[in-house]
């Protein structure tokens, strides 16, 4: 059975009066959003043109498709088909056929986004990537070259093989496909020292909205010629044109970690030790932070005996290519953090036991009974202590649990939030209050999960009505459709409080069973 | 005395026919870039509009105007005025007026450009970004702020002081401006362990077109929300938008440096040398290539009794925070490279050396009696053998001398080819045939220098039409008039043979003394 196309949702737009032309196009963009009703006749019609493109195995719709109306948020709306290509070429066609029939399209991997990117909120076609997984390392020239499926973990691990390095991991790597990455710009806990998804790309192939492919980059490493074309793929969530395949660049694998956990009594020492231990010459290829709300539910993992009267805990860890150097250099660097406990792994068991408290919280809060709702917010990194102060007087005021964990050498704060249904209503105006005080801090409300339909409406206030109207302008020179996953990035509603009541799902049917979706922390 | 204003040069747009809008956007652009020839009346209304921002200290014309009218190519043209603003306001404010009379700007940093980028080919008022020279180092937050006319290797000193560092190091980092660097994204030795300029910018202020100042990120160090804007203007050489002021991560300073010659008998085993390194997990600092040509004009340069029978010699730089750990791995990876002959530096005085060949190498070409034409290829790492083969056939046949140094980690290679007047004619033939074998091998035309005049009608070789019509419509987008530093960048004339042989001033004018600008190679 073929599900009802889905009707178009109000959105609201703001078109301000500028100088340059970007905000008049706006509205053209949000009247050209709306696909004339009679689509929904084309419903038939076109599932025999996706047919024709990928064959009948590679189409999904009624109960098998829907998994694919959801992400790992509440998130869910019903969608026309799922399409399965098996090549750029597919993805190319099967877009044309969108862009022809004015069809919603929207370009999925693994479904772990916390924003709601893929969830088809204007119906259509769901374009799932999962079949575009080649994968090959090259060595000579120190490259991967990824289809857009491939799980990031597996870009790694073939790496590694050849002593080389893909660094981007994020909490998600072992679920999560290159293609997410690359629409979301993902980051991870070694990004500190390596730098994101963004920093790795040198060639993309991407299917803009009208079915053209465009080729950019290739297997070189360095280039200054030319608008940065790929990196306004990057990070726009799908919205400007569907990435089938990168190129990525590798790294030397370091052949040795060192870790160690190193306590504070307060935040302002953690936030202090990280700064001081850069500046000394420190390139920790991990630093990451769990505040006290967050050790609370992981204390059973901590190393027995380990001070548990903090407000911070860091696990720090050094790489590189030689052992005792690493280890050394991490001694080094727990004498200039300076903490009131610390612990030095003394053996791979030891290391992994230092890290299960980190790596484990995700499963941890995934498994209480609790409801959570995981942020994801940036801040410079000399802000980290005000910024965690304002999140506890937060959790105190509300009574809602905001337990947070983070990459504190980027600045990058995951507050979750835990709380009851009852607790529901007020969730919303404290996530919209931690956007606010991160904003304020002089940082961002996305880190690296994307805004998606979640933080969309929340954007302008990030970046300004003329940043958000040139946004606008690359939508509309790119997508003038508006085919391209929408309802994503852009605002479409005021930057209150009431951003989660509004969407759908937030509060759950009763009559149905509560979906927990697996994605990374 | 106000130099006349320069009439536009003929420029010839293919509008290729194309399903998305972009190109059509082009025949609209380029008849915006010419100015009504009413302009010229208007020079003195506008030089007194332009005293009214800056005040009159500030506004140069005539023959002290004579420096900003070229960069460190041969290319020249004249201006109407060069204006020095003091702030981004001022700078906005100057640009406002250029938008209201359609006067073309330009946007100059330090003027050592390789490749035409702030030669004003139409006139109109060359903005020398100078005085915008405010540094702050932010250690808290581990950011530099710096005004766009701030020398590049001020940043990395005022950083260093603060056991911090700004990596990138363009050749003429003592001499070229930040502003520059991102216009161009420059990159530079140590780019292959620590990325290029567009890996460390997280804020910018930049002044649009209408004089409008958009103000992007910010001290925070990760972003995934929304379009990656500040990726538009880096590397768009002040053809969409005008930077005034940047935000830029700082690193960790590593406080030991050890440093290796190593030679190689063959092109080919230097090259797998390369590739041995890295995925053995050495990460060098710098891996610096030159070759049989180059070594020939700095063998009095090279360490006592060092092999001189050698296609290729490496400079192998290795850092970090321990003496003896950083010796140590440089060792190891010079046992892994497995030259011919290898020098380790057993002193600072020894590093300052074995640099010497390669560090002075610009300064040696540059004084030699023959004029030299240094380009800036990128290939992917495994073809650096192939395209040091096709570099020296090209040489053979043609008889100019072509000396090849270049970052041998990231593919980056520049050919500097040395020729007499009489020589002249085949220059641009052979300029254009290392162009199509770098293109050929997957790679590009400009690595770290940018288009500018030079390059610019063979972009559409690398890119492909596709690319170069989402290129044109960016640039419709953000400059519609046309009025930012026109002629820059996009294609204007075919991808031949001849393309320096219709720039102007490529054959000196016999009556006029040589000029010898300055800039890294």
């Amino acid at each position: 059975m073929v599900p009802p196309w889905s009707p178009l949702r109000a959105c609201a737009h703001r078109v301000v009066e500028r100088r340059l032309d970007f905000g008049t196009q706006t509205a053209r963009r949000s009247r050209a959003l709306c696909p004339p009703s009679g689509s929904i006749l084309l419903g038939v019609d076109l599932l025999e043109r996706l047919i024709a493109v990928v064959g009948e195995a590679h189409v999904v719709v009624g109960e098998d498709a829907e998994e694919f109306t959801h992400d790992a948020t509440f998130m869910e709306h019903p969608l026309l088909a799922v399409v399965r290509p098996g090549s750029t070429e597919e993805v190319a066609a099967v877009v044309g056929v969108c862009h022809e029939t004015n069809t919603p399209v929207v370009a999925r991997g693994s479904g772990t986004s916390l924003v709601g990117g893929p969830v088809p909120l204007a119906g259509g076609v769901v374009l799932s990537l999962d079949r575009l997984d080649h994968l090959e390392i090259d060595v000579a020239n120190t490259v991967a070259v990824a289809g857009a499926g491939v799980i990031t973990g597996q870009i790694d691990e073939a790496a590694n093989a050849h002593g080389l390095m893909y660094p981007p991991d994020p909490a998600s790597v072992g679920m999560c496909s290159i293609g997410g990455n690359i629409a979301c710009n993902s980051g991870g806990m070694r990004c500190v020292k390596y730098g994101v998804t963004a920093d790795y790309v040198t060639g993309l192939t991407v299917v803009l909205a009208d079915g053209q492919v465009l080729r950019l980059g290739g297997k070189l490493r360095k280039r200054s010629s030319g608008y940065r074309l790929m990196q306004l793929f990057i990070g726009s969530e799908g919205t400007l044109g569907i990435v089938t395949e990168a190129t990525l660049k590798l790294v030397p694998l370091p052949r040795f970690q060192a870790t160690a956990m190193v306590g504070f009594q307060t935040l302002e020492e953690a936030g202090a030790a990280v700064a001081r231990a850069l500046s000394r010459g420190h390139f920790p290829a991990a630093i990451e932070l769990m505040d006290r709300n967050a050790l609370e539910m992981v204390t059973h993992l901590l190393p027995p005996g380990f001070e548990t009267d903090l407000e911070a805990v860091l696990v720090v860890e050094v790489d590189g290519n030689n052992r005792e150097h690493v280890e050394a250099d991490l001694v080094g660097m727990v004498e200039v953090l300076d903490g009131l406990d610390d612990r030095i792994a003394q053996s791979p068991a030891e290391r992994a036991r230092l890290w299960e408290a980190r790596r484990r919280w995700g499963e941890v809060v995934r498994s209480t009974p609790h409801n959570y709702f995981a942020e994801d917010v940036a801040v410079p990194i000399g802000a980290i202590p005000e910024m965690l102060r304002r999140v506890r007087k937060l959790s105190e005021e509300t009574g809602i649990k905001i337990c947070t964990v983070g990459h504190s050498g980027d600045g990058n704060l995951h507050p979750s939030l835990v709380f009851t249904d009852e607790q529901r209503p007020q969730v919303s105006r404290a996530a919209a209050r931690i956007f606010r005080d991160a904003l304020e801090l002089g940082g961002s409300i996305s880190a690296e999960h994307g805004l998606g339909a979640l933080k969309r409406d929340h954007a302008e206030l990030e970046h300004g009505p003329l940043a958000i109207s040139l946004m606008r302008g690359l939508k509309h020179l790119l997508d003038p459709a508006g085919i391209l996953n929408p309802h994503k990035v852009l605002p479409e509603g005021p930057a209150d409080d009431d951003f989660l009541d509004r969407q759908p799902g937030w509060y759950p049917d009763p009559d149905r069973p509560r979906r927990k979706a697996e994605t990374g922390l």
